[in-house]
């Protein structure tokens, strides 16, 4: 330690590390090395730079704090305990335990100052960077001059395996393009990880990299040093332009007899160990959970400080609300996460019924675009194919170093980052973020999709090129299994619209799911504008499923079942039949979580169980189907990969014709059909 | 071009470029833009340096040659036909159409050449480094003084996106700590992406970047010097401790009026500006596809060149058989893919019936290590979680840059990487590569599991830590939707053992399954052994299901069925309900491709449609599972995340429990369970 250090730094220090430790011993399970290591350089971040109230944890211009490596989770319970978030020592002991505030990795939602929940490693340091960056977005388009209200850092500690990821290095490549000169992250450089030493795989200069990116590096210093650290992040504060990197050595388990270690790493120091750590770092070994009352009064300080400093803030908005009532007004709504009134005026009008054929994401992009003129909070962009995702707002700026108030994001090719920091934005708030891609991409998203589910942030998904209808770009870039992939994440709403009137729904669905975040895939090819005097309305789209078509009324001797473009297909199929006096109903299904969550009632009208005649229609897999065509039923998907070719080729050679739909239909009727 | 480039070398790199414009005009689409930049290093590569034997593209000591960005399709098929491979131009004039062997991005098993398919970005990279691991290994394991019989280099082609994928800085990140010194990749730094200049979100200083991974930087070099670009060749060539990136400044769709734009990058030219860019490079208008003769026959001397390359090197092959037939047998059972004769001997008696309850990630652990005593080509590691996923091989070495020999790979915190890796070492040949990460980490891995899974690769992909069986960890690390994720990917066997004896077969699947790549989903938990005197064999996993009990003989009242652990919680529930004189089958089910391959008769027999009264039991979603159970049956499964307790805690409190089973089994034979 640095000679300057208080007695009591220290008895602060120490409490945060026998928490910790106490709390994996007790638990029997958990990672006690890292928040010993890490404690002097948290301690000194919570206790003089952060900015934030215990007392209300949402406080909008409140710095955001990421524990990127969730794993030391104890390391941040223990701060948010002694500086006075609502989780009890209680907690702390329950550490681990079925309902408790306090997992094993943190989750947003839980513990009151968990920004964001973490664990799989380099996410935690991608949501930063969309945290920074929505900050800087909002700061840009809302302060004036002389009202700097919204003004924060964000703070991630991240350790080696954060670093490794790839998610990682996408994102601080994107942060120093994008000189977020407000982010501050704190590398825990402690050279252990599971398998062993980091030299195992791991001999990069981080350092370097870090620069090569444009980021501000600082250090190596020494983990133990407040004053180094304390001069650290003096540094980065003062750096507005590029994000900073503070390298920190520290020594995982530190004060354990085994410290510096794999063995400190992922299980309980273990009794023995325990408590010579104690007595190596002067610790009293009773009682566990001990906390010296000096140092909760000295941490819990904190309280005061970050009232004071909201009350502050509360202030300043006030004299803003007064300068700017519209802006601030505005600010308002999108803080609180609501959709201005008129958010959806003149969606309807958008395609009229001469509309000519069009596909989703052409009809997306003119749904997008008026919708951004309408809903201010909207931001987002593409993976480096706007042109092909439609996902560019014309007539906006792009967000950069240096125009940081453009709406247009530009990901670059990093799919994981993107998902990742729109993660990080949707929970800073104030942002609705979309991103967009290739839905063959989703495949590179998936750990930060499962995340915003998790969650359950609002997040939108835009997934164009939705099946084999891409054509030529052929198997690596034709989805076939994420359709329905996407569709096994809990939380995650996954809308695949028939055309451009259930496009329009679909991000009217989109837009008002606030209870996680939302798929919507959209094809490449033209498709036909349904007419909705023949068709029943698309507005049944916000259930999920509904009856779009039936050739005669009462029970259907048949229904077909489709999505998207398939629907059409279906249709063509449905009409065919009908002439041979076939009674058959179309069902348009673009979301099973919308469907399935409605009275069973309402599905039981759209797909009675009497009919047990149903065929699927959905190029994509057909495991999955069977929930809805039952063991009786029949399903026209994909058998494996598709091919390179004009897409009209390829769905004809797949099997995606009336024809091909119609035989279907006739061996179910016919009895025929194969049953497993 | 540099002043000493002939009119012949002119001629050849022209050829390229339009035989690629040309392609693509005809093809109606593709990307014209990166083969005219890229087209004079791929000549000099191709021309100079590359070893290769047209007329055997599987000669096994090839240089590797990999274009990671496989838009440029075409510049490949270019070089394939005019070096002499099986690649007629009429393939060239089929570019991108139904059943040619020149699809929109290449891949592998059409074309005669292409060693591996690419496409999403980032992948060819990554698979790159996998081809020089197993090079490396293959060479300190089977090279001998005076008989350097492996001994080959490995080049890609990567571009702006490429770079920017996160995989490919895992990738660079472990090839530069591994000293990979035959790797030489080509960075085609244009400075255009799709949505524009690279600027918009690429600015940092990749030479620096790859400087600090610990890679040899060469370069910036002119991409139209010839000159230039041998010498940074022949110094890449000269360096054997450090991967070589030669950054190479291009401009995309050289010639074209619009060269050096986004426009350029991904569709054609046009009719006009194909004319414009023929005549800005002096190229004759008519005929389309023109390949002078001059330029034809130089650039077939490859296969002169090729065949004298690989008959000398097989005259060194006969040496070293000569010299070291038990070596050599060896590496050519290796290189056949096969296994040798004795590979799973002892395996059958390694759990004996007395066996205590054992994790299958610890019987995956011991199997896993016998076998790689019997098989010598058994090569792989973890992503840093090797003491947990037990696939570490006990005494053997740490593969790293100082001890090249060594059989246990450490990844690093890098599933994806791992992923590509493992995929680029199973298309070198010679090896068979396994990995290791938790199952939810497979999010991270999807992209490279998907392409293994195209190309029909064998890679083992180990996945431990299965379900909520993990505990305290909590949701981010628990899998729900992955077992079903994993089983709707085309070509990817789906393994999920429910003992240490099913776990044998499992592998033995895994190795013998030569058509794609295996998944094994093994517990962290304890699972008893299944006395086999009473249950049948676990040889019944080798038909994906198969009946592992009943508690009378005849046609059951109720099917349970079950994968993994949840196998003894459907075997403790049948006992209950046997003991009520329910007649009752347990039928276990841990491969449902396997299943689903067998013939009709047998799944009949297995599950016979006339008992429709079955329960599903799998700690994962429930979607999908309604495959085997169909609309009368139920799935005891998870509804949505887990939570962080001990583990115990979480299967009773999300229902997995002999009890909620049993009450499951009486709703169903009391025909008040809900139908769908």
């Amino acid at each position: 330690m640095g000679s300057q250090d208080t007695q009591l730094d220290l008895h602060c220090i120490n409490t945060i590390r026998f928490l910790a430790v106490d709390a994996v011993e007790k638990a029997k399970s958990g990672h006690p090395g890292a928040p010993m290591g890490m404690a002097p350089f948290a301690y000194t971040l919570w206790d003089n730079f952060l900015k934030f109230n215990p007392l209300n944890p949402n406080w909008f211009d409140r710095d955001r704090f990421v524990l990127s490596a969730g794993h030391a989770s104890m390391l941040l319970y223990a701060l948010l305990y002694l500086t006075g978030y609502d989780v009890s020592l209680e907690e702390i002991k329950n550490f681990r335990q079925w309902e408790s505030k306090t997992p094993g990795h943190p989750e947003y939602g839980l513990a009151p100052g968990v920004e964001v929940t973490t664990g799989p490693l380099g996410q935690g340091f991608a949501n930063g960077v969309g945290m920074a960056i929505a900050e800087r977005w909002l700061a840009s388009r809302y302060n004036r001059p002389g009202h700097e209200i919204i003004n924060h850092h964000t703070y991630a500690l991240v350790s080696d395996g954060d670093l490794q990821e790839g998610v990682s290095s996408e994102a601080a490549s994107l942060a120093g393009t994008l000189g977020l000169g407000k982010l501050i992250y704190f590398y825990d450089d402690n050279e252990i990880s599971i398998e062993g030493d980091t030299d195992l795989a791991f001999r990069e200069n981080v350092g370097e990299r870090f620069e090569a990116y444009g980021w501000q590096v600082i250090g190596p210093i020494d983990g133990n040093d407040l004053i180094a650290i304390e001069s650290a992040l003096l540094q980065a504060k003062a750096e507005s332009h590029r994000p900073s990197l503070i390298i920190c050595q520290t020594i995982i388990g530190y004060g354990s007899p085994k410290q510096g270690t794999a063995q400190v790493h992922g299980e309980p120091l273990g009794e023995e160990a325990a408590r010579i750590a104690k007595e190596n770092l002067g610790w009293p070994l009773d009682p566990a959970f001990h906390v010296p009352e000096e140092v909760l009064a000295h941490m819990r300080k904190a309280v005061e400080r970050g009232q004071a400093a909201e009350q502050e803030w509360l202030k300043r908005m006030e004299a803003y609300a007064a300068a700017h009532p519209d802006l601030a007004a505005q600010l308002q709504t999108q803080i609180d996460g609501n959709l201005p009134a008129d958010w959806d005026k003149g969606l309807a009008d958008l395609f009229p019924q001469d509309t000519k054929p069009i596909a989703t994401r052409s009809a997306s992009g003119k749904v997008l675009n008026l919708l951004a003129q309408r809903i201010p909070a909207l931001l987002g962009g593409s993976a480096d194919l706007a042109p092909s995702t439609k996902t560019e707002l014309s007539g906006e700026d792009d967000f950069s170093a240096e125009n940081p108030s453009g709406r247009n994001l530009h990901f670059g090719v990093r799919e994981h980052a993107m998902g990742s920091i729109a993660g990080g934005m949707a929970r800073h708030g104030g942002v609705i973020p979309y991103t967009g891609t290739f839905l063959i991409f989703s495949d590179y998203m998936r750990p930060p999709m499962r995340l915003a589910s998790i969650m359950r942030v609002r997040v939108i998904y835009v997934f164009t090129h939705d099946s084999i209808g891409l054509g030529e770009d052929g198997p690596t870039h034709q989805p076939i299994e994420q359709i329905m992939g996407l569709r096994t994440v809990p939380n995650l709403t996954v809308i695949r619209p028939a055309d451009a009137a259930e496009t329009i729904e679909a991000w009217r669905a989109a837009l008002l799911n606030k209870e996680g975040p939302t798929a919507l895939l959209f094809t490449r090819q033209n498709l036909p504008v349904l007419d909705r005097n023949i068709y029943a309305s698309a507005e049944g789209l916000q259930r999920g499923g509904y009856v779009l078509w039936q050739s005669a009324t009462g029970m259907p001797d048949i229904i077909l079942i489709a999505t998207g473009s398939e629907v059409h297909l279906a249709l063509e199929a449905a009409e065919a039949l009908a002439a041979e006096k076939v009674k058959i109903r179309v069902v348009s299904l673009p979301s099973w979580e919308l469907f399935d969550r409605q009275p069973l009632k309402y599905c039981e009208s759209v797909l009675p169980s009497a009919v047990e005649r149903r065929v699927a229609i959905e190029a994509g897999v057909e495991l999955g189907w069977e929930r809805y065509v039952g063991a009786r039923g029949a399903v026209v998907g994909m058998k494996g990969f598709g091919a390179s070719a004009p897409y009209k080729t390829l769905f004809n050679h797949f099997g995606f014709t009336p024809e091909h739909v119609v035989q279907a239909v006739r061996s179910l009727l016919a009895g025929t059909s194969e049953e497993r």
